[in-house]
Parts: C-alpha cells; structure tokens; sequence
C-alpha cells in the first residue's frame, strides 16, 4: 500500500518533522502540504533542508487526493478545518487540542472558547496508541495527544489500568524549546534560555492536566494533579519526574510486573530495569517512550521518570503511529 | 583591614571560584595555594586564566601567614586537614561536608564513616549566613553549607521558623553539571550531558537531607523530605521546585510577608514579587538566592522555586560571605 | 571621586551590561538610564535582577546630572542624540558605530546614509583604550570600538605598529549569539541557533572592515581583509581565528617580543605563552583580550587566534575603561 | 537480500552510531558485534537504548557469518585485525585511518609507525563514495575516509577535477564534541567545553591534510593546506570555512556549474543556491553534505562552506553508503 499525504500547517516544528518521517515512511508520500503565511515558498526556503515541497493555501489543497490528512494547526483554529477534511469524507489526525476532549463543555471549561463541532467531537478518537489502539483502527478522526500528557498518561497508565494509585499526583515536567514552537517570543531567545532553567505556567490548573484526568480519571477516583512545567535549554524532549501513591500492599515486584505486563508487547516502551531512570536521551530522536520505576524509602511511594522525544511520540511520531495503525501498516513502519 | 587567605584544595572548581573572589575582593589577597597533584604549578597552567599564584603542597604552607583558611577538600578528607589549621589556631571556613553535622553519630550515619575530630565539631558552626550569622561573627570554624540544602533552607527557612510548614516536602532539584566537579566522568562528558537531562540518586535518603533536618527540623516536627536531583545542561546554578504544605489558615499575604520580614535586610536574597517563579538566571554569577512564593489552587499548597549559582552562594560566595561576617567587614564586600 | 552616570538605551544586552558594570564600580553610580519602549518601567521587569532602576525617555533625561553619558542605540539614530549630549557640554562615550570613523565620507560608504554630525566627528576619539589611550584621557566624545574589530585590531596591533604585517588578511570570527542583540528574529531563536553553527554575511566587504583599516591601514599599505562571521551556540564571547603573513625575516622569538612589548603593562591584555591558544574562556566574563601567536610551518605564516568577551571588551567594559582613563580613574577599577 | 553485519568496536561512537544504522536498515542485520572492554555487556548497559546485542570479544567473533564486517578501532590497532577479516575471506569496512592511505611510506610520514599490512594496502580502495564509486563497488577492503577530509574533499573535488583550484587553502574548521571520541579528556568534560570554542592542533601539518592530498593532489599542483580545528559546543556535526583561490577567468557561474555537473545525481550532495551558506543544521542528523559557495569581491577568490554529521557522512552513514555500494543495494538505503 502507498498512501497519499496530506500535510495542513507544514512549517511550524511539528509539521516540519512530520514532513521528514513522511519522506522517510516506506508506504507513505507527500501529497501536498499547506502553509498560510509561506503559500508558494518551498520548504528549503524556511528549514535548511533540501526538501523541495512547495506550499500551498489549505484552500487550495486538493482535500481528495490524500488518503489521510494531518493537521498541524494552532488550538482553535483547527477545528474549523477538520470539519473541511471530514467533510471531503477523508480521515484526519488532528495535532492539535480542538479534538482530544469528548465533552464540549470540558473543552470550553479549559481552552475558554466554544467547540464550533461537537458533532464531529463524538466520532474523534484520543489517539494515545498504547491504550486506544483498537478505537483507533476503525477511527475516521483521531484527536493526537498532547506531547506533556503522554509521558503522564503512559507513565502512569498500568497503575492506573490496575487501580492502584493513589489520586495525589505532583508532576514536576521539563521541556526542550521546540516545545513552545518556531514563534519568535523572548524565552525562546537563546540568550536567554541558554543556560537557564524556567519554571512557568506553574501555579495554577494547566489545559494538559484535562488529558491526564481523560485517560487516569476514570481508574484513579479524585484524581488531584500539581503539574509544574519547567523549560530546559536542549532542543528536543520532555522529561516528567512524577510522585505518585501506589497502594502500599503491593510489593515492588508486583508494581514492576504491572508495568511488565501491560507494555509487553509495546514496541515503543521502553521499560527501564530496576536501579536506571529514565532520561532524555533514551528517547530523543526515537518515537519511543522510556519508563523507570523508583520506589521510595517509604512503602507505596514512588518516583516514576518518564522521558520521551516531544517532537516524536509526544507530537508528529505519535501521529505517524496512529495512521500506521488506522492503516492496517506494521506499526513501526517509517518510525525506527 | 587586609586579611591573607590560605586555600587548601585550589584547583578544583570551588577552589578556582574561591580563589577568584578573593584576587577581586578589596580586603583580602591570597597568600599561599595548595594542591598536592599539581604542586608547583601555576593556575595558569590548568586554568585558562592569566592567574599565576604558584600552588604548593599543604605540608608546605605556612598556616600562620593567613589570618583565615579555605579549605576546598573532598568530603573526609577535610577532618584532619580542618583540624592541622585549627591547631595552627588560624581560623578555617570549611567547605567539605566534614563539619557541617555537629553531631558526630548523625555524620557517620549520613557519610558511613566515623568523625576523627569530634571535638572540633563542638567549636564549628553551620555556615548559614542568614540563619547563623550571630554565630558565625564568633566562629573560629565554619562548616560552609553545601549547595542543594542552601535552596531548600534558604527557601523554607521563613515558614519553618513561624512554624507553619508542613512536613512533607518533595524537592526536585535541578543542578548544573560544575556541580558534580572537574573530575572526569562518563555523566560530565560533553556529548553524554548535552541535550540530555539526567535524574540521579533518586528514591533514597540523599546526605543532602541531614542538612535540611538541621535547619528545618527543629522547626517542623516530623520533617520528611523527598529529594529528586537532576543534571541539566548548564555550567552552573541550581534550581529547587519545592512542593510543600502551608498551614492553610494563613493567606496568601501573610506567607508572603512572613519572607518579607525574614530577609528584608539581607543584601542576597532576593524575593520575587507574586506572579513570578525564580530561574536560573535570576541568581548565576551573582552570590544571590531567588526565591518565588506559587500558591496552588488548594489552599495551604505552595510550590517554592529558589535559585543560586552553586559556585558562589552555594558554595565559595557563601564562603566569602561568612568571611566577611567572621572579620566585621562589609558583608557585600567583594561579592558584587 | 564619585562619578554620576547616565546611560541612554539601557535595555539591550549591552545597555543592561553596563548598569551592572556601574553598579559594581566603586566610584561610579547610575543617575539615571533611558529607553524609549520600556520608560516607566523597572529594570527588573525586563531582566531577572534585583535592579530597580526606573528607566525615563531620553527626553525626560536630566543631561546636567550625569559626568558622563553613555549611549548604547542603534546605528544611526545615535548621531543625534550624542549632538544633545554634547550641546548640554557632558561628556559622552557612544557604544554605537556612529563616532568611530573620523571621515564623514567613510561613514556613508559603509553605512549607507549621512552623518548629521560631521562636526562632532571632529572631537571624537576612537576609544581603543590600548591604542588611543592619550587622546582618550582628553576627549569629550569617544566611539566606542566594535566589537569583531576589537578582537582583530588588539590582536594585530604589535605587527601593524612595527610596519612587519602583511596586507593579505583572513579574518574567521566567531561570535556568541548576545552578539545579535535582544531583538527577536529567527535566527536567535534557541532551537535554531543550538547545536548549530552559521556562517553569515560572508562574502562581502563587512561593515567591520572599516575599523580595522581605521587602525591597522595606516600601517600596512594596501590592506586587504576578508572578514567572515560565524554565529556560536554561546552566549558570549567572541573567537577569531587570523591568518596572516608578517616578514619572514623575523624570528618566531623577533614576533613574540613585538607583543610583549606593546602589551607589557596593559592589565587587559592576556598574552599566552607558547604553545597556548586563546579560547573563549580565556575571556568571557572578564573585560580581557587574549591572544595566542602560532607560527605555521612556512616561514612567515603565523595564525593569530584573539578571544573576548563581545559584551565587556567589546562593548560595554571597554566603555568603562574609556571612562576610567576619562576621568583618571584607575583604568580597572570596576573592571575586575 | 538480507546482508549479515558484522562490527569490531561497537562500543565508541562511531560503533554505536553504525549498530543503529544497522537496526534501521531494511536489507541488514546485526549478526555480532565486539568490544575488548565490554564483552559480556549488552549495549543497553553502555548507552540509553533498549537494543540488547550482546558483546563478545573479537577473538569470539564468528567471522564468517558475516557477509561484511566494520572496524571501528582507534588508528593502528586496526590493521593486524582487518587482517585477520580478510584471511577470513570477509569484505571490510574499516573507519580507522589506517587503510586510507595507499602508499605505507606516506602512512609512516603522517602517522609515525609502520604499517604492518603493506599488502592490504594495495588492495584497499579510499571509500568517497561520490570520487571513488567505481572502485568502491568492487572492493574487499575499503579505507572509510576521515570526517574532516570529508568535507574538504567533497567540498572543493568539482574544483580539483576541473584543475581550476588555486594550490593555496585555508581550511577554518569547527567540529562537535563527539568528534573527540567518549573517551574522558579534560577538553570534553561538559563544563570546559561548553560555552567554550577552542582551536587545537593549529600551527602544524596535521594528519588529515594527507587525505586532502589524496584526492585533491593530483588534481593540484603543488596543493598547500593550511588546516586549523576547533571544537565547538554541540554534539554533532563539521563545518569548514574554506577559503580558495579559483582560477580568475572563470564566471561565478562557471564555478557554480562544475558543481551542479559534478553531483547532478549525487543523493547525499546538497548543493546550495547562491546566497546560501552550509550550516550545521543541514547536515546534522543525516548523511548529506552541504556546500555553499560564496564569491568574494576580489575576482577568482571563493570562501566554500561546507558541513555533515561527523558520525553520519563523516565516518558511520558513509561506511553504510560505501557497503550498500559494495553490495549493489540502493545507495540511500537505511540512510534516509
């Protein structure tokens, strides 16, 4: 099988890096590839790459001739294009948030504006594959997880599957740059994230605690998440260190095995063994998701270090992941 | 007044530090150096400096030539050295953790093995210039703090001392990598700490806590802290995300003056005003501590962010501040 | 003697230097610092400092309160406000390009508009302190040296003054990232600049080269430079790599006594011994110049390689030594 | 086909770069690999990675069940063991310099020892791949080219095959960390490095200026290399600063279009518009080399800007390249 490509919103990192992994997938090209602002430039112009895909207004992508069509769109305004692309009657993983909470009201409640297309909410399917893959198979619209959540939501999942932990939960993240996008704004200057640590938007209820309650809610009653996001000067990758309550009966093997168990056969976990922790280099520049296990002197708590690539697993190799498995593809394909 | 310094141990990275406050302070010259693998070298040979103090061995230093000595030696390996300068009577700052502990059975608990000069550990005083100062005025030894508690004390110490923090306390600390000294190691090779980002000495009773539980302890029974280091890929600086409980009867207002009251006339610690988290740069290159006060949704929680450069106020800075303290001079003199 | 100071356009990374510079000075104090974007607003609320310097539009500026002004604006838009500065008869050191060349015509060839000022030029010393420093100590209005031409005219000045250079110069400069200013564009921006290294600007006679004529020219007839500059993932410093050809006929010893003696007694000149080259540590966060002299294999062929830090050096601590030769100050005083 | 690869030294950069080729390729796979020091481990013990191959030692190696094996051994211990690859009767791959150059005396010139295989020697055929393929195709023993020469060469062969270069070159050379090895050296511990550029090794005839001889030699009389590296602050990459001299009579487009012919098909030969310059950037992370070519204003002078990925087309993708060559694979397999 080779599938047609579609690529909305192709310039910013995330776009970029899934025009590269489409390049790259054996059974995949790009079709077409949208930009509002750079329309007629070709990507070589914008990225030092020699990429010649030349850019086109979404307006005038031809919709039809891509078999599935990714969406790498500011929150917001993506939704209004999804419902173009589903309209066309083509499949979409949107990268954004517009379609990763099924509740329109938990939307609103979070990204304070109105979802334009609750209809099309009901038939998105939050596509965090370790946990959804078999929604995800049959899905015509696949809302693709935040890049923060995943390391949450993955490292934390067995427990949860299990209903084993404990509902207070401090998440202390650390993001490489690119995470806050290509946008010219002073803390992405390299003077002054370089050689600088930032704690922000610490405080108060961040949006990515939604996908967390989404995905733990439903297995840990009275979810209570302290989410502290911090920026670190690396370009790529996001390292969650999270405290968390795991009941206490349980010895260490048996939470180990709950892991064991549940990522069996993931290709992508990568479960660390007793005694290493996860860092950021176990997963930068791979679609992986590496996962070390801490327990803490005292019985039931533990330190769980989560580490992924925020470009890869937590944003467009994700989404590869995702068409792979709406696709009937090997899983892996284009991703190793 | 011209005081002579001595400093033991000068080639690591506190003692180049050290050795480059003193060359800038108004007050003070250095006598004599010491280093016994590079004796009879020149810092210009193992810096890039134009430095030329010439090093000699310890044996070889004329104790009584330095009105006060700096002694820059790993962890046991300072007791002794501590105790020749002592019986030289020349008063000595610390840098080790050898004398920070006054108790001898809490040192040999934390640091497996036993103190050689308990005695000396009566006279020694902990090195904490806004706690201690009324001591360190008198103190013929200093036991010069180390660098990750200097965040944690400095940053709780308000709360602690009004009795209204809570005991449990999660600390995920964040260093740069000067902090694991020049030494050569696979964790501080360029290409291993590069866009990389490293937890270690996780999930267990870190020594750093024993100096927590000096200054906090008293003030906050049952005390009981999780300490989460990180390396991060910076030269220097610390920052301390510490997730706490604060009696919740207290507003928002009262925690924050509480800090006011506490350091509103200490020249190095700078309080941030609400809304803003203290960073790395906040406090590099300077001898400052930063500290931001975050209060959380719930009531009674708060995430305190402290910063320092661990060169200068977690380590020869605060050296040289507890100099000036112990000498009557200008506390700022030579650290601005 | 206890200097007032005033600094037009304090918000730049060099602006910003320097009122960190005369905070420090022990006979120097701000009066009183400009910006246009930001007056009203504390220095502390662009920068993370304990500065509250309130910052006033130039306009508002009490001129007659300052001894001496310092101006760090853009090219261009300087010429006139160093023409108020001068008319309220204070004395002034222009961090910008506007003063450095003497010849009004000079000025318009390599950036491409009229002085207003040609008048001015007249009375302005171009403030290399190492080279100029007897005009220097009468002058009421000094250029401040760039930055790039600092490293290439200190770092070649021995060879010029001895008439023993050669004209055909390469020049491969290396430039921290501060070096482009606060400005927001994208090749500042931290994913794009890290881990990466850009030549830029290359291939044509750069603006720079004007300087180095200005010193250099006159003493080496037909000066021929290629300048090519490349943009570092640091944030300060500036490396260049020279290659030039100096008569053949004086010893590799004959061409190390012409830099010992030039630079004999110059506290910022770090001239390395043999074998040594210079690196950006050798300078960075200090106000020196180093510079390392190695001979090629064919006689006559010598690779100069210079380093500074492009903020103190090169911007902003050669304006406070400027200032310190003024007003009689000792020349490192605040510099060290 | 399905190619049986085998790899003495997997455990050093190269080794580890060129074992994750391996996985990645769709037409190869690790049959074993080696390490002296390691034997036993599993590599997921040496790095973070989950690949669990596990190390023998090269005297445990089956030989003959690999159809190519890849040495990556430091210079001169590499030669008594790619001789025991081929008594076996196994093609070679070797990354050391020890079968780059033809001639054993020119070896002992530029190396200072013996070449114990000067029979091998003649065999061995230098593995650029864009000069070399026709040889590269039948070889049994092939000399992978240095990373530095690697962009000289590639930079300026167009150039060199056309006799229009000048003999003068002034190669300004600038190289990540990784290019210094994982062994532990003071100039790669992270904190001397970083925020740091330093030349080294400048002043002399250095190794690599053999191979640039090799391959621009002949096609240059009386070639004359002035080769000066640095080492720069990021993991990855070269990029030399080249300054030439291009025969005068020649157009900019002349130049131009002796490139684009020399690597009209050339995958890995990213040739750059005019007023582009190679960064690091595009080539980090692949197996391209990019070539910017920028006149100066004096005619028949040319600054050539050139990088790579040191462990991608500077040492292991080439290696790849030059087996899918020798084994009538495409070219780009496993590589893009």
């Amino acid at each position: 099988m080779q599938l047609s490509i579609g690529i909305v919103g192709a310039t910013g990192y995330t776009g970029f890096e899934l025009l590269q992994l489409i390049h790259r997938h054996p059974q995949a090209r790009v079709a077409w590839a949208t930009s509002e602002s750079s329309a007629g430039k070709r990507m070589s112009e914008l990225y030092p790459t020699p990429d010649e895909t030349r850019l086109v207004r979404f307006a005038d992508a031809p919709l039809h001739k891509a078999d599935v069509i990714f969406l790498c769109l500011p929150h917001a305004a993506s939704m209004d294009a999804v419902a173009r692309v589903r309209s066309a009657d083509v499949r979409a993983i949107d990268l954004s948030a517009d379609f990763r909470l099924p509740d329109p009201s938990v939307y609103r409640r979070w990204y304070k504006h109105e979802h334009t297309q609750p209809h099309l909410l009901a038939e998105a399917v939050y596509g965090l594959c370790e946990v959804n893959r078999e929604q995800i198979r049959e899905a015509a619209l696949i809302g693709n997880p935040g890049c923060y959540p995943t390391t949450v939501n993955l490292g934390l999942w067995p427990l949860a599957k299990a209903r084993v932990l404990g509902p207070r939960i401090i998440v202390d993240a650390k993001s490489g740059i690119s995470g806050a996008g290509r946008k010219l704004r002073l803390s992405s200057h390299f003077v002054e994230a370089n050689e600088n640590l930032t704690p922000y938007n610490i405080g108060y209820a961040h949006r990515h605690i939604a996908e967390m309650e989404l995905i733990l809610g439903p297995h840990a009653p009275g979810l209570d998440v302290t989410f502290s996001p911090h920026l670190i000067p690396v370009n790529r990758g996001i390292l969650s260190t999270i405290y968390i309550d795991v009941d206490p009966t349980l010895s260490e093997q048996a939470v180990r095995d709950l892991y064991a168990d549940a990522y069996a056969d993931e290709p992508f976990m990568h479960l660390l063994p007793p005694g290493q922790v996860a860092t950021l280099r176990h997963a930068t520049y791979t679609n992986r998701c590496a996962v070390g296990l801490t327990p803490l002197p005292k019985p039931g708590r533990w330190v769980v270090t989560v580490s992924e690539d925020n470009l890869l697993k937590g944003a467009s190799g994700q989404a590869v992941q995702n068409m792979n498995i709406m696709f009937g593809l090997e899983e892996t394909a284009g991703l190793i």
